[in-house]
Parts: C-alpha cells; sequence; structure tokens
C-alpha cells in the first residue's frame, strides 16, 4: 500500500464546493425545525460558507442558487466571497418553486410556462457571465405522479428543446450540467430520473454539456460507482452533489449511511482520472440536513470526503492490478480492504497542521465563537431557508 | 364465480373515514401548490369531507388531526357534522410539529418532552370522550437521522412507558391504534419502523390497542396483504390507512400506482374476516396528493376501494379452495384474476343508482358547482395546510 | 374510448416469440424441480412452442440458444419448425456456462477467455446465416461479486472491443441486441446493468445495435414505460424479454406482478411507434417458470400479453391528449384507466374464433392431450434444462 | 474510546459457528463452478471447518445440514470432530429439496406433505439428541409464487401446528430457532418472510423458541441494527446467520457489502446484552459464496466478524450516552464513527499471537499447504454440493 506520505502531495488538489442553501433552514414535508443564527441573506451564507473554509482549506467555492440568491451586483457580492476567502461557483436554476411550475417547467405542455423556464436559464447564463461561474446546473423537479398525467415521450422533445436553447447562450468556456434524478418531487414519473436519460441528452447537445451525478438520487441497490466509471470513460462527468442516504433523498452528511460506498466512489473517480488537477469534474456538496447544526455539519462532510480521498489514494494500484489479473478474488478484494480500513485521520490532522489549517477542525469550529456570534446577530429578518 | 347481484348486498356495509386534512393544501418540501377553495377551518373541512359522501355514500365520517382540527366546542363540531350528514370519527394525535420534538416525542431523551407528548395523547383521550370517537390514532415520526444519534434500545422502552400511560386512560370502548411507518421524516431509524414492532406493544398493551396499518408505509417489494393476513389472524388489524405510492411514502390516489396489489389487500381482508359487520377494522384514507384538486381526488379514491372491493368480493371462494387443494398453481391464479378482470363499473353506477346516488360521482361532483362556490366563499383567511 | 372493433385489425400484427429454452427444466438456486413430458431436443422444444401457437395464433416465431439447441443441422431444424406451423427466430448466445466464464466472457481479465467468446458470438452468427435469424442477443453475466475484485473500468473497454468484433460480422440485414441486467448471477457489480450502459455502446456500434429491455432486469420502483419511451425516441429499442417478477428477476408468467405495469409499457410501446408492421421491435417471452406446468404458463403469457395489447390500444388518445394538455390531472389519468379496467376477454375470444382459433386457448389445450401425450412419450434421455 | 487493552477481554468470548454446507460447491441459478478439493463426505466438510478454527481460534463448531449431513453414526461424527478441535453445533433442517416440498413443507395444502415435514424436524431433534446440540434451526422455502396459488392466512394455521408438534418433543435445554427470510426461493409470498412472523409464531411457542436473523433476509433499505435490538428486547434473539449482500440473499462474505452496517449490527448485540458469556445469541455464518476460494472465504468472514466485534466494543458508551441525552446529534453521531474508523487490524494480529495463533490467518493458511493436499487428495467421489 502507498504510504500517507506518498499521497499527500495529491490531497493539495482537493476543492469541494459547498452549496448556499445549505446554511439555510431546510426540513422534511412534516417540519422544518428552524435553527439560531441560520443566514437572512446570500452574504450571510457566503461568510458561514466561508468559515467551513477557513477551518478546513477544503471548501475555496460557494455555488449560488438563483433566485434565492438573487442580488443586485454580483461583482459586489463576488468581491464580498474574496474578502472572505472565497469565490461564487456553480449558478443553480431554479424552476420548482413557481406556481407556474406545478406540472412542469422545460417539460411543460404549455408553451407559456417553457419560455418561461429557458428565460429562467437564460438569466443565469447572464449571471454567470457577471460572477464568471464556469457551471449552470440544471435540476428539474418536473415529471408526473399519475400515469396519463402527461405525455412522457413528448416531454423528452420538449426537454430537448429548452436545454438546446440553453446550451446554445453559454460562452465557450461555460457548461450546461444537467442532473438526474430517481423520483421526488415527482411520483410516478421524473423527466431526467436516470444517468442514461442525462447523458443521451448531453450527448445530443455537445461537449459543453454534462451530466451532474447527485449520490442520492438513485434506485436501492444502484451501483454508483459503475455509472461513476462510466460517465468518465464516456467523457461526460461533470460534476459530483456529494450527500448521503439510507432511504430516498435523505440529504445527510456524505459518507454518514455508507463510508464504504463512499470510499468506492472515490476510486472510482481518480481510477478514471476525474481527481487531480488535469480533471474538469466538479465536486461539491448537496446535503440539506434537518436537525444537526449547519455550518458542523458542511464541517463533517467536506472531512469525510477528505478522509475517503486520502483512504481511495492509498491503494495500491499495481498489486491490485496483479490480484485482479489473476483472477485472485479474495486477494483482490482484501488489497482495496486493507486500504479502506486505514485510519488516517492522524495524518490528516498532521498535515492539515503543516498547511497552517487546525488539527481537528471540528473543534475548532466550536472553538471559535462564530455559532454565538450569528445566533446572537442575525435577530430580525427573515432566515434563508430552502427555497427562500 | 359470483355475479355481482349475489354480492351486492355485502357492498352495503362499506364505510371509508375520511381525513380531515387531505382537503388542506399539501405538498413535497420542494413546494406546497396551493389550491383555490381550500378549507380555512375545521367545519370547512368536514363540509368538503360530506360532499364526498355526499355524491359517494361511502364516507360517512371524518377524522380530525389534533391540535390541527382544536376547537372550543366539540358537540358543535359533531353537530356541525351531523348535519352535513356525517360523523366524527378517529382521533389523530401530533407530536411532530412542534419544535419539542425535532428529536423525538413519546421517545424523546428528555423526560419533560416524554411527558408533553403523553400528556397529548391525553388531550386527545378526553376529545374523543366528547366527540363519542373510538380510536386514538397514534403516528410518531420519532426516530433518527444518523447511527448513534440516540439509543434506538432504551427508546423502545421510552415508548412502551408512554403509551401504556395513554392506553390506561382509555375508556372500555376506546381502542389505541399504533400506526408504523418503513422511514420519514426520520432516516436512519424510525422508532415505530414495521408491523411487528406495532404488533409487540400492542400486544403487551393489551386488547384494545391494535395496529394500523397504512399502504404506503412499508419497503420495496413489502406483501401487505401478507401482513393482512397474519393481522387479522392474530386479532391486532385495527384499521388503514389507504393510499398509493410508487416509491417512498408517495401518499397518491388509492389504486392509483397498483390496482392489483389493492384488490389483493381487500381479498385477503374480506378472507380473513375484516369486512362486514362483524369486523372492527377501520378503513380510512390517508393521502395528502398535491396536484389534482382536493374533494375529486377523494371521490376518486373511494370509489377506487369501493370498485376493488367489489372486484375481491367477487372471487369465487370454493372454485379457488378447490384449485389450491389440488395444487393447481395456474388454475387457482387464473380464478382470483378472473375476479380482478372483471369490469364492475357499471354494475357499480347502477347499484349506486338504486341507493338514490349518481351513477357518476365524479361528475355528479362536478356538475354541482360546489368547486366554483368554495372557491368564490373561502377568500381571505388562512388556508389549511397539511400542518395547519 | 375506441371500440373492440374499432381496434382490432390492429391486433392482427401481433407476434409474440417464445424461447425454447422456457420449456425445459429450470428452478432456483434452492432446487430444480422436473416435470413430465420435458423436452429432451431442440425439437420437441419446438413442438411444444408450436403448440403455444397452434392454440393461440400469437407465437409464430422460437428464439434458439445457443450451445443449448446446437444441431448438426439448422435447416432441417428450420424445415421440422415450418412443418409445425413456426420459425426459428432469435439467435441467444451463452457464455456463462463454461467454466471458463467464471470471472467473465466478454469483459475477462484473460484475453484467451474473451477470444473464445468472441468466437462464440460469430458461431451464433454464422447459426444465423443459416437458420435466417435476424437477431443476435447477448446477455452476459459478467460482472464481479466484490469491490476490488475487477477493473471495472477497463472491462468497459473490452466490452467494446468484443462487441465491435462481432458487429462488423453482421450482415446488413442483422442486428445485435445488447440486454442489460441489474444485478445477478453478479452481485457486486455488472458489466451491462442499466439501458444506459447499453445504449451507450449500442450508439456506438452503429445503427445494427439496438438495446434489449427485459421487463424483469430493473432496480426496485423503476419506471419501465419510460425506458421504453427514451428508446424507441432514441431509435434504439430493439426487443422485449417479457415477463414479470415482483422482487429480483423472478421470472413469473407477463403480467402476473403487475398487470397495470404491463397495460403502461405497452401503451408507451403504441404511442412510441413500436407496435405495428412498421416497427421492427421484437416481442419475446423470456420468463423461467419452476412449479407451474411449462406449456400452459406461456400460453397464458402471450394471452397477457394480447390482452393488455387490447386494453392499450383501447386508450382515447384524443381525449387523453385534451386532458393533458388542459392540465387536467385526474381527467387524463380516468381516460387512460378506462381503457385498463376495460374487460376485453370475452370479444377477444369471439376475434380468436373469427380467426377460427380456439375461444379458450387454455381449455383448449387442456383437452388436446398434448400434456398426456408427451408425458407418456417423452420417457428416457435426459430432459432439457435450463443450461442444458 | 476505550484502549484495545481494555477490551480484549471480551474478546475472547467470540465463538462463530460454521455451516458445514459452506465448503461445497455453490452458485446461482445459472451456474454452480465446481472447485477443487471440495470436500465429498461431512468428515471432510468438518475438517475443513476445523482447519478454520486452527487459524483463528474463532469457529469452534460446526453447524450440520440434515440429510446433506446424514451420517450412520453421530457419536462417531462428534469424536471426529472433536479429535480436530471443534464440535457439532446446531442442526438444521432441510424440507425445500425433496419434490414433495414444490409447493410447501409445513404449510402444504396437503396433511401428507406437511406430516412428512414434521416427521423430518423429529428426526432432526432426535440426531440433536445424539450431537447434544442445542439448536433446531428452521428454514422454510414455503411459499406461492403467484397469488391465488394458496391461501396464504390458513398456511400460517399449518404452520403454526407443525412448529408446535416440533416444539413439543424438544428437551428442556433444547431450542427451536425459527429464521425468515424476505423472498426466495418464493417469488410471490413467503410464510415466514419477516422478523414479526417469526416473533408472533415463537412467541405462540414459548421460551425455547426463538429468531434467527440472517443478515441477508431483509427487504431493501431495512434497518436491521433495530431488529436486534428489538428481539433482544423482547427475550427472543436466538442467534444470526452471517453473510452480507448488495441485492437480494448474495450470501457474500460476511462485511463484504457494507461493513459499516456489520459494525452497527454487532454494536447492538453488545448495548443489548447479546454478547459475552452470559448471552444465549449463537453466531453463525451460512453464506455459500460461488467464485472464490472456500475455506479462505470463510477464514476472511470470521475475521471480518472479530474485526468488527473489536471496533463495536471500543465504542466509548459513557461519552455517547453523554451526547445523545445533551441532543448532540454530531457529536453522539462522531463518537460511534470514531470507534468505527479505528483501525483494530494490528493489534488484533498481536492478540491472535498471544494465543498462539497465527498473526495472518489467511497468509498461514496459503503457507499451510492444505488446499495443495485436499485438492490432490479428494479425487473422486462425488463432490458436496450445495444441496448435496
Amino acid at each position: 500500500m502507498s504510504s500517507f506520505d506518498q499521497i499527500a502531495p495529491q490531497l493539495e488538489h482537493q476543492a469541494i464546493e459547498l452549496p448556499s442553501w445549505a446554511f439555510g433552514n431546510s426540513g422534511t414535508r412534516f417540519r422544518v425545525f428552524p435553527q439560531a443564527g441560520v443566514p437572512r441573506n446570500p452574504e450571510e451564507k457566503i461568510a458561514d460558507a466561508a468559515k467551513v473554509n477557513e477551518v478546513t482549506g477544503l471548501a475555496p467555492s460557494v455555488a449560488l442558487h438563483i433566485p434565492w440568491d438573487k442580488v443586485d451586483d454580483y461583482d459586489k457580492l463576488g468581491r464580498f466571497a474574496a474578502d472572505h476567502g472565497v469565490r461564487l461557483g456553480t449558478i443553480n436554476s431554479n424552476t420548482f418553486q413557481d406556481d407556474d411550475y406545478m406540472l412542469g417547467s422545460l417539460t411543460h405542455h404549455d408553451q407559456r410556462v417553457r419560455d418561461k423556464a429557458v428565460a429562467h436559464l437564460y438569466e443565469c447564463i447572464e449571471i454567470m457571465n457577471t460572477t464568471g461561474s464556469r457551471d449552470l446546473k440544471i435540476w428539474l423537479a418536473d415529471g408526473t405522479n399519475y400515469p396519463g398525467q402527461a405525455d412522457i415521450r413528448q416531454r423528452q422533445e420538449w426537454l430537448a428543446e429548452g436545454l438546446k436553447k440553453a446550451y446554445d447562450k453559454l460562452a465557450p468556456q461555460q457548461r450546461l450540467i444537467l442532473e438526474y434524478k430517481f423520483f421526488e418531487p415527482a411520483f410516478y414519473h421524473t423527466d431526467v430520473p436516470d444517468w442514461g436519460t442525462s447523458y443521451a441528452h448531453c450527448a445530443a447537445l455537445g461537449d459543453q454539456a454534462k451530466v451532474c451525478l447527485d449520490t442520492g438520487h438513485h434506485a436501492p441497490g444502484t451501483n454508483i460507482e459503475f455509472i461513476v466509471a462510466q460517465l468518465l470513460r464516456l467523457g461526460k462527468l461533470g460534476s459530483f452533489d456529494f450527500n448521503s442516504r439510507f432511504y430516498a433523498d435523505d440529504d445527510l452528511i456524505v459518507g454518514a449511511a455508507d463510508p464504504f460506498q463512499l470510499f468506492r466512489i472515490l476510486y472510482e473517480v481518480i481510477r478514471g482520472g476525474g481527481y487531480g488537477p488535469d480533471s474538469e469534474v466538479a465536486f461539491m456538496l448537496d446535503q440539506c440536513h434537518n436537525i444537526e447544526a449547519k455550518i458542523p455539519g458542511q464541517i463533517r462532510s467536506v472531512l469525510n470526503v477528505s478522509e475517503m480521498t486520502a483512504r481511495a489514494l492509498l491503494v495500491d494500484h499495481d498489486a491490485l492490478a496483479a490480484a485482479q489479473n489473476a483472477g485472485d478474488v479474495l486477494a483482490a478484494n482484501q488489497i482495496l480492504m486493507d486500504a479502506f480500513y486505514t485510519d488516517v485521520r492522524s495524518d490528516l490532522a498532521d498535515w492539515r497542521v503543516s498547511r497552517g489549517l487546525p488539527a481537528d477542525p471540528m473543534a475548532a469550529y466550536a472553538e471559535s465563537g462564530y455559532a454565538e456570534q450569528i445566533a446572537a446577530e442575525r435577530i430580525g429578518g427573515s432566515q434563508a431557508g430552502w427555497g427562500a
């Protein structure tokens, strides 16, 4: 197995984007439990994200959600971010919280609604032009609840048309990232339910269109690392939305539900060239946890990604290839498991210290007084929520 | 196969309780889309439920949710219901929408919160004493999102204690109905996740404790009709919450996702003595549909239950038993399918007419002008929502 | 809704291929229960398949499995089939029952084994040249049981290479049909696990490569009719393997587990142009039932497809489109359900009689004495099994 | 967190029974791949199991399967085992591989078959009386493939009757262990599909009846550790069948698919008093791996259980309870994760050496020459298979 020292240089390439909306209140359909100190505007969200980066060094950028993070002056917002040591990242479109979108957006049967959704994508691209963001991420809530409710075949054509219109507005350095999701909020069919659908549309659009893989958006039992390997092979893995889940789209802390799965995913990312300075794969968290404190929850998640990346980097590729080519099932498996079971936590703590970061970012945050400070300061105004 | 005339007398026993909360706005965590004419108070919910009963003759009672349906004078509410041709039914407790309950209610680690939850159950029983309701239905959102978050073993003891306290307050004719749910809103563990847990607690409590089977609350692939048969055998099937789902707890119209499953469930209900004048099994809808009109959605659901009950009653039991006892797999299956594939819709329409009901309740409702009337009248005030 | 008379002419296009291996013994890993009268060679399998066609008129061709159905003289076998009123159809390759294939075939780490698997595909194509079969169907058992066991990325390259070699041998009128399967017999990863993977390979190969959709080969909850619609849209739906399942790949009688799903699938087939004289989509059964009689099980399956096709043809497209375009969720759903709930069985019986077929094919078979005849005649020799 | 030295004494209580059938050939319905050196009789199976114990010190007993392991003289077999350093353990009944059992055994519609199955259980109990085995384990393949095929309600009564007859034959120190399984080989319904059913029957039978939890026998997403906690609470957890799976009942090496789940299960075992000298919970492997070498696969499995037990013992219970009682979700989770992420492998190697065992049992086995020896010696005769 590789030693930690051997892989340490590669750890420097790690950058995990944080979603601005992760710092607002969120919940289930049963209840959104409010938390103290929750941000009230995009600046406060960015400040919170910057705090995560301050103690981890792993989260240098913040994704925005439009219209949740609409501001009058994006240059100013960008400078605010820079002043806090982070930059603005992916622009996420939202075509699911307006009454018009109840029955769809890009796939709605009414041309007026489809045009409105396309106009929203145009607006997002204009914001990207200002913020310098590379990626427009499109997740659609489009789908139906009942068989017969809509023409699922025709909706694919409308989807292709709408995506094409947005794609054609991209500058050469920009990308359209199409996310897929197995189900929810639609319960019978979803218009982009699987990687195959996202891939087919991206392939038709062109080289600037890529697939977003959200780790929580698959059918039970799906082998996600296979999809990683396949999309990398096809040149179409654009980005990750990391989170974890036991059941549906639970949006739990990355690696909380199945750490070994996270390890396997990261192993295939590395194996397939998706990690490192030459890769254009974007790594982002997308988890809306409900009951735990927001900022520490994000810190824990980026640390989990970092720890698992280290373990995945430790895999002894030569020994693994030799066992695989010998057909030695048990030996090959054991080589992989050896890396997974290696406890990298204290090596990583030392590595962080060597880079001027806290050995224990969770403790550093707790001791920083930031939680108490924002709880005291952010009184009045309306708390940002998931969807506000 | 039996003829429709032979089974018609049995159809008269059908009574499906409607939940008051089905008429308010509801949605997913992504968005609650408001509808025109949605009720603003318990009386308006009852009026809507009564409308369903008026056109179907199948829904003579309305379940209340406390505190959503709290009123000062339950006698008056009961008279209001009676004036509209329905009566008040099951009282549903709610220990999931108060901030105190974020980490549990009857299973919370803090004695104060557990006591508060028990006090709420006492309050519900007092309301039952006034309304004359037989059943206290307890569905708990209790659970955890992360391994280690709580002591799942200890929580079972607290659960048993809390239930015991409520059970001991029941009058002899009252029942405690304990619902189970596979997951959601908790994502790692749920304190009453399966029928076995609900059964074990009800068995410990005594004869007045029964299990509620919600058709949407099972792991993928679960054979629900088996559970029906088992609970009937054990004397512990208290009630049904009917709805349907493709994935998780989608809360779609009964029979919409898998009509054959609904048929099989109703067949086992009848087979096991759960249907008819001698049965104490309660039938209720519990679906919170999001995008279709509220009242017609309920009408469609009770009609679906009615149609499937008719089909299930049509099964030729003697022929089926003969084929089963001969080990003739294909013949036995075909006898069951013959009943399922029989189109009972026009016979049921005639039957409804013979009882002074509309042949087509969906059309009768549409033509009644009620939708337009409530949309016009119910302006101002705040719409009842799921959770309000 | 359309009337039966209106759709009857379209029913004449229905042709469902039967798999030769469905008539042999099959079972689970726990036990294969032998049946009386099971065929001992390809001719007897064809004779049984022909019997299904004789009483249904729906099954004019028989798929072969190589090497299970290897014979010295395929011309002679073709004439035998023709004499029995059927023809030889799809050639199914088998690269999973030789010791060499324990760790893979086209994706095996050993070049020798990969070459052997390609050679087998060549052999199948040569047989196709003799039998006049259009389709080479490739289902691979390739996959791994343990993380790390093999290089799943590299295996995709080997897969692409192997498929390309076979594809290049096809005559212009021949097709390569690549089947996908979620899991089993491999338990960790499968090399062609989903439609997306099959599609990506077929797209790379060219126009003569198409996807086979086996209705039992998906993750729990997958919306199969969506995949039908998508593949038809992409011009890549080559064929169906029909069966049904409650859990994994149960291989039950078509429509037995979820008749409404079968209806929705057939509706999307028709909607997307996959049914009728202009379509090249092939319909095949692929079910290996274990405990029911073989021939009646196949008869029941083709009848189920026939009945559901009739229901799907009955959908009133104009009314449906109108409701969909009005955003009337309940009305649109009801229009679809009206067709599903229509009892077409007696109309179909009359239609069969009008074509010189038995009104009740199940009864006709039972009365034919064929079961007793083959049980008496097929003594000695070794029964064909699934895998022999 | 506890130190390894603190928990080391508790590790000595660990004993994992091995199934004799794990050493024979096994496979899927697609193919059973034979291996060199596979045992040809019960003695050779015991010798192989003893080899696992020799290098691990963790597997002191061997479970037998009747009739697969029937011998004329069980005393002699017991002495053979003792000579090899192990003893005979649980007796597993088999009522699924005789033609009579195609449609059921204890639940068969034919009294004759039910009586035959009961007689088999009697035979097993007689063997137990000779071998001194404590446990009769009953796993039933009983179930149906099609709705209507059998009367699932009545079958519960027959099941109860049959179990009662066997239970009444038990000596006071003997136990009846009833295993449940979600599905397979039956595909529509299983007569003991879930822990609730097994529990209800065991509760009715009496104190000597307990539930067997096979980790591979649950619906997707089931929280198994909850069931562990619940059954321990109810005093009904009799034994474990350990294995792992990604999809259905894959029968992979314990901990191979989801090591964190194994950790959580073992944590609840310890938490609930199921581990240690005062516990009567039996731990057994039950995995029938297909493609990897038999003996090393078993060694790897017992080592995985051992490693995870050590990690679960390391959990700092006081700190965990404090965080739980403070409602600190993230801290509580982290305390659990800290134990999971601790690398115990070298401490365990030292501990083994201190007990006179090899530091690396996998290497010790490989170097022992046993594999080569049995491959050379066990020529001729028929290899034991799963089911033979």
